[in-house]
C-alpha cells in the first residue's frame, strides 16, 4: 500500500515531486486495474497541483459523490452517463488541499447492498465488501493512497476490514454529505480509506483544516472499553480472533482495558436502525422507486419492497430511540475514552454475491460516533479482519489517537 | 388567492373536475405572469392525475429544488440548463399524492439575497421577499394554490409576511432537503406556502403522509407567548401594528396571552447564526467559489468573500450555543403552547434591490422549531404585514392549530 503519510514526508524534502507520485499512482491503476476493477471511470491526464498539503496524492471517490468534470453513476444505470454541475463539498474540499482525482470508484447501486465485480485484492475469491468496494480495494491494491466512500449501515468500515485497509467514519457530518446521493440523510456518512492511521489523520485534517486531527507526537495510552454487541448475535471465529489479539496487543502496550456491556436502549436502537433507514430511504429514493422500480437492482428493489409499509409513526418511534441511546452512550464514555469492537463478523465472505454483513457497524452509524478499522489478524486464505475503534460524538482526534496506538500495539505484537 | 382545502372539497364532491382546476391555475398564469414574473419555466401542458389527495392541485416548485423533466437553474447562470437526473423527495412526494407540478418559481441565486425580478402582487413597486420569490408571488397572484420554497435565514416566512400568504417552515427535517441545492446543512429547510392555514395543513399532510397534520374540527384556544425578540432590535411601525393586532385578537377570541422574554443563550444564538450559515455556505458552495467567483451574482460573493475568515473553533462554538439554546428554548414551550412574533420587521420594501431582512426570522430557523405565518395588517399601499406562531420542535400539528385559531381570530377581528 502507498502511504499518504510518507508521500508527504518525500513530497516535503523534495526527494519526490507530486507529479512523479501521481504518475506512480496512474501507472499501478493501469496495470492493476484490469483485474481489481475498482475503477468506473478515471480522469483524463491527472495533473498534480502545486501547492497545499495533499499536492501529489491521488484519489479515488465512490461513484455516489458528485464530481463536476467526470461522470456520477451511482452504481446504477438510471444514472447511466449523468453529469453532475457541481464538485461535492467533499471533492471541493479535496481539490482545494491540492490533492488529484484519480477517478471514481465501484459503489454498489446507491449505496446499498447489490455486488459490484470489484475483486478483493488479499484474495480475488472473495469480495472487497460494500458498498465502497472500489475505494477499499484501490487502496487495499497500493493504486491510490486515499480514496472516500460512504457508511449508512457499513460500508466504509467493513470494506476496510475485509480488504485490511485503515478507515474512518467520522463524526455525524465533520464531513458534509451535500452532493452525495442520499440514502438517509440521518445516517449516511462520508469516510476515508488509507493505509494507516497516520494516513487518515494526515487526509482528514487537510480535508477539514483542523490541525486537531493530526496525530502530533505523543500518543496517550487509553482507556478502552471492549464492547462485543451480543444484540447483534455472535461474531465468526476470524472476527473473535481479530477482537482478542487487538485486545492483547493494547493491554501489553499498557492500556487500560476492560469489558463493556452497552445500556438496553443501545441495543434497542441497534433494531431499529433499520427502521429509520428504510423509511429515510424510501423518501430519499422516491423518485428512483415511482419511475424506475424495474431498472432497481434486485436486493435493493427487494429490500424497499419489503418496507413500505413502514409508517411515519414507527419511524418517530426509532428517532426517538435513537435520541435516547446517544444520550446513554454518551454516558459510557465518561469512564473510557474509547471503544474496541468488531469491524465485521469475520473475514470477507467467499464469492462476489454479498458485500457482508454491516451487523457490528450499523449501531454506530446510528450514533454518529467516530469509528476507525485497523487490521488486526490475517485468517486462513490471507483474508485479513479488522477491529474497530470508537470514540465520543465530535471527538475524532481521540478516535485517531486511540486508533494509533492500538496500531502501534499490534505492530509491535 | 385559490385555497387548496376549497379545491379538495369541490373536486371531492364532484362539483369541479381535477382537470377544470388545473386548467384554471394555467389560464392564471398564462395572463397574470408576465407582469409578476414568477416561474422561470413551466410543465408543458401539464395533466391533472386521477387520484391522490393533491390531484387537481396545481404546484409551483422553488427553482433550487430539483425536478426530472425541468431544468433547475439555481437563480444562477453558473446552472443554467442544468438537468438533475431525478426529482427532490420533495418533488416526488408531491407527485405521488397527486399533485401536478405548473412550473419552477423564481429564487434569488443559491436562494441568498440577491433579488429576482419578480413583483409583489400586492404592489408592483414593492419586493416580494427572497430567497423563495417566485413561490410567495405565485400564491398570492391567485395563480396557484400551493407552492415550495426553502428558508435559511427567513425565505420562507418574510416573503409570505411581504407577499400576505400563510406560509409554513416545519420543523427541521420533517421535509428532507435532499436534492435541494445547499446553502447550509444545518439550516435549510423545505416549506409550504398556500392561501390559508388549513391550505397548509392539508398540503403537508398529504405530502408526508401525517393525518395528525390535518386540523381536525375543534381548535383548541392555545396559551400564547408573545415575544419582541430585542436581541435583534425594534421592529417598523407596521411589523408592532401586526402583533399589536394580531395579539389583541387573539385574546379577545380567549386565549391566554402574555408577553415573554427569551433566555439569554437564545439571543446568544441568534447572533452566531451568520457564522454558523456562512462557515456551511463556504463548503456547500465551494466548487461555485472556487470556479466560478466571478459569476457569482454580487450580494453574495461579497457576503463569501467576507466570510472566508471563519474557521472551524467558531463554528464549533457556535453549533455548541445553538445547542444550548434549543434546550432552553424547548423549556419555554413547558409554560406556553405557542410563541407569537414578527414575521419581518415591517411591510416588503420599495423597489426590487433588496428581498428585506430577515432578522426577526433566523432564530428559529436555527432551533428548527415549526414557524406559521399569518397575514394580520395591511399598511399604507395594500403591503400586507404578517406575525408568525411558531411551536415546540416536532410540534408541527400545533402550530398549525394555533395559527389557525390566531386567523380566525384576526377574521372575526
Amino acid at each position: 500500500m502507498i502511504s499518504l503519510a510518507e508521500l508527504q514526508r518525500r513530497i516535503d524534502s523534495g526527494e519526490l515531486s507530486a507529479d512523479a507520485a501521481i504518475t506512480q499512482s496512474i501507472e499501478t491503476i493501469d496495470t492493476d486495474d484490469k483485474t481489481i476493477g475498482a475503477f468506473v471511470c478515471r480522469t483524463e491526464n491527472p495533473r498534480s497541483q502545486s501547492a497545499g498539503p495533499l499536492r501529489g496524492i491521488a484519489v479515488g471517490i465512490k461513484d455516489i459523490i458528485e464530481t463536476s468534470d467526470l461522470p456520477t453513476a451511482m452504481g446504477s444505470k438510471i444514472y447511466r452517463g449523468f453529469r453532475p454541475r457541481a464538485d461535492a463539498p467533499v471533492v471541493a474540499m479535496l481539490k482545494q488541499a491540492g490533492a488529484t482525482i484519480a477517478g471514481k470508484t465501484t459503489t454498489t447501486a446507491f449505496a446499498s447492498v447489490d455486488p459490484t465485480p470489484t475483486l478483493n485484492p488479499c484474495h480475488h475469491g472473495h469480495t472487497p465488501g460494500g458498498s465502497s468496494s472500489g475505494s477499499a480495494a484501490a487502496v487495499a491494491a497500493g493504486m491510490i493512497p486515499l480514496a472516500l466512500g460512504t457508511q449508512t449501515g457499513g460500508s466504509v468500515i467493513r470494506p476496510a476490514s475485509f480488504c485490511g485497509v485503515a478507515a474512518i467514519k467520522p463524526s455525524f457530518r465533520l464531513l458534509p454529505t451535500v452532493g452525495v446521493k442520499c440514502f438517509s440523510w440521518t445516517l449516511d456518512t462520508v469516510g476515508l480509506f488509507a493505509a494507516g492511521v497516520e494516513d487518515l489523520a494526515q487526509g482528514l485534517s487537510a480535508m477539514t483544516g483542523r490541525a486537531e486531527l493530526t496525530l502530533g507526537a505523543a500518543i496517550e495510552t487509553p482507556r478502552i472499553g471492549v464492547v462485543t454487541q451480543d444484540f447483534a448475535g455472535a461474531p465468526e471465529e476470524a472476527g473473535a480472533e481479530a477482537l482478542r489479539i487487538a485486545t492483547r496487543a493494547a493491554e501489553r502496550a499498557g492500556a487500560t482495558v476492560r469489558a463493556l456491556s452497552l445500556p438496553d436502549i443501545v441495543g434497542e436502537a441497534w433494531r431499529i436502525h433499520p427502521c429509520l433507514q428504510d423509511f429515510e430511504a424510501h423518501r430519499a429514493l422516491a423518485w428512483e422507486y415511482r419511475t424506475h422500480h424495474a431498472d432497481l437492482p434486485p436486493l435493493l428493489r427487494g429490500r424497499l419492497d419489503e418496507s413500505v409499509g413502514i409508517v411515519p409513526a414507527d419511524y418517530d418511534a426509532a428517532r426517538s430511540t435513537a435520541n435516547r441511546a446517544r444520550k446513554a452512550l454518551a454516558k459510557i464514555f465518561d469512564a473510557v475514552d474509547v471503544l474496541l469492537t468488531f469491524s465485521a463478523p469475520g473475514a470477507a465472505p467467499k464469492g462476489l454475491a454479498s458485500t457482508g454483513d454491516p451487523r457490528f457497524n450499523r449501531l454506530w452509524t446510528l450514533m454518529g460516533v467516530p469509528c476507525v478499522n485497523i487490521p488486526a489478524y490475517v485468517a486462513d486464505g490471507g483474508l485479513p479482519v479488522g477491529v474497530q475503534v470508537i470514540a465520543r460524538f465530535g471527538d475524532d482526534a481521540g478516535a485517531l489517537k486511540a486508533a494509533r496506538f492500538v496500531e502501534g500495539a499490534l505492530a509491535r505484537h
